[in-house]
């Protein structure tokens, strides 16, 4: 289920837009497309945009000026610190005399490499048979191979685990729905679909042993930021004695955030709640809407956070600082 | 904001499931268009079914056997409670000779008049400028004048107050985006649409001073059975130190339930979740969906019950039966 393929020095990708309802994948052939790709969200989550921007810095850097080049891809989402990581890479790479396409490759399996730890680290905190919920979207097509979220649920399929998988469909963009529900689907693992309203009757009637949730920024003293509807899956957990974990890769731990409280949070419009998706608007053009993208989790609410360097306990502060060894 | 009016002997509906995009009344001339009307919840919400059972059965009996006029009646949605309760009623006032209209608007009457009560005590909580959370729709649509959750809402407004409301859009079947903000705007009253997921996100800002949900069954416990999510509300709520209100008729409290644990939840359809109201499917065809239609919110989350007969506070064993005095 990986989105990102280069084959004979050939860059394809899966267009996530069209998930779950088609699998189109497009071959990208010049900067405008690897531009439009990022803009209209064809190629998506922080890590699969890093390595696409790689390999189309790479690939086109031939045909034009590398630094006109990265100015242009990197505005093509200018919030995706990965994008502008990557493009970034490359230029440094050009500017030692390096193989570009080399290192773009190196940047796809770096990215397989973290997300593999990640997953190792996580499998060690499940059992087989085990209940799992998650929210959002954190598996392959976010990133490369396994993702983070869900990283331990597909490498633990490879191992021979079973789990049951129940995903938060996740308002308003449904990537729990479209993305998480599809991927653990195709990698033949027992998926439920749930409303997100319905995550805390699932840990009540007892069908959740763990929850396994990404992460977008993780503060100095562990508080969390990711999708809207995290820190109140957290609560809920919190409430039903069930362990809640957060993975992703270490660099997601910004130190200079001391707390959560430093972290900004976005807000999105309105129309993707009542309009997006929808037949008709599911509400009177008028009524205001309130579209928060993502939320901070106390780091009271997290049993553990699980990154390529190891698993760090409470109190965070310490841990996330001492995992770098 | 009602929707059932009878005027000069006819009886006319808001058709709800054309809401929020369209507002048409329809007049209901014969049996067959009034048990298409329950059957496709053109009409809805436990009592307001019962009132339109009523004058449906006052209008057609004059060229149908009553008997066999409740049975059909009856059949069009066998688990409401208030509909085969208002048919027996209008029957009993058949057998005594009773006029069948004046029986049809004494029911409609004492629907308007628990309403009030419920919403006069559910006021003497709030206070001038509070922020609320709703979750799916116990307004007006649903019973006759002022509802039930929203009745403190809807009678406050007429009295003065200025709340600041938040509502859930309450997945599967958006009642709170369809209706509860529809009926809110059409009020007057300050209303902002959430996805379910953005609850806590609102609480943790502090732009909530109290929870007000409608209640469909309670057990002699307090234990209380809602729109699923509910009770996900409610563990928020605690955890965020916000009180937690549940608003119903005294009818409600189904003394033969012990606790929540004896009340059956109804599961729904897995395709409400995925096709419902999307112009495509949300996630594959083969993907499984669970669709539980109610949770049970546990009485030690619930900071207060209020009904037509006062206001109950734990522990709610004594202080629901003393209500009645």
């Amino acid at each position: 289920m990986e989105s990102i393929k280069f084959i004979g020095k050939k860059l394809f990708i899966l267009d996530q837009t069209l998930l779950p309802n088609e699998e189109k994948w497009v071959e990208i052939k010049n900067k405008e497309q690897s531009y439009n790709a990022v803009k209209t969200l064809m190629v998506r989550g922080a890590p699969a945009i890093g390595i696409f921007a790689g390999y189309s810095m790479a690939l086109f850097s031939e045909n034009n000026n590398i630094y006109e080049l990265k100015n242009y891809l990197d505005s093509s989402r200018p919030t995706a610190v990965n994008l502008s990581w990557a493009t970034d890479r490359i230029v440094k790479a050009f500017e030692n005399g390096k193989n570009l396409i080399d290192e773009a490759i190196a940047i796809h399996n770096e990215d397989i490499e973290m997300c593999r730890k990640i997953s190792e680290y996580g499998l060690t905190l499940l059992n087989n048979g085990d209940g799992i919920l998650t929210h959002c979207n954190a598996g392959e097509l976010a990133t490369s191979r396994y993702g983070t979220g869900l990283g331990p649920l597909l490498l633990g399929k490879e191992k021979g685990y079973e789990f049951h998988v129940f995903c938060d469909e996740t308002r308003p963009l449904l990537q729990g729905a479209r993305l998480t529900s599809y991927e653990l689907e195709k990698a033949g693992i027992d998926v439920t679909l749930i409303c997100d309203n319905m995550a805390g009757f699932v840990m009540q009637k007892g069908l959740i042993d763990a929850i396994l949730v990404g992460c977008d920024r993780i503060a100095a003293n562990g508080d969390t930021a990711n999708k809207i509807g995290t820190s109140s899956v957290a609560v809920l957990a919190n409430y039903y004695n069930i362990p809640f974990y957060v993975l992703g890769p270490y660099s997601s731990v910004d130190f200079k955030c001391k707390t959560g409280n430093d972290i900004e949070i976005e807000e999105r419009e309105g129309d993707e709640i009542k309009h997006m998706f929808f037949e008709k608007p599911t509400a009177l053009n008028k009524t205001k809407c309130f579209n928060p993208a993502f939320d901070v989790t106390d780091n009271s609410l997290i049993t553990a956070i699980i990154t390529d360097k190891g698993i760090a306990y409470p109190p965070f502060d310490n841990s996330l600082k001492e995992m770098l060894g």
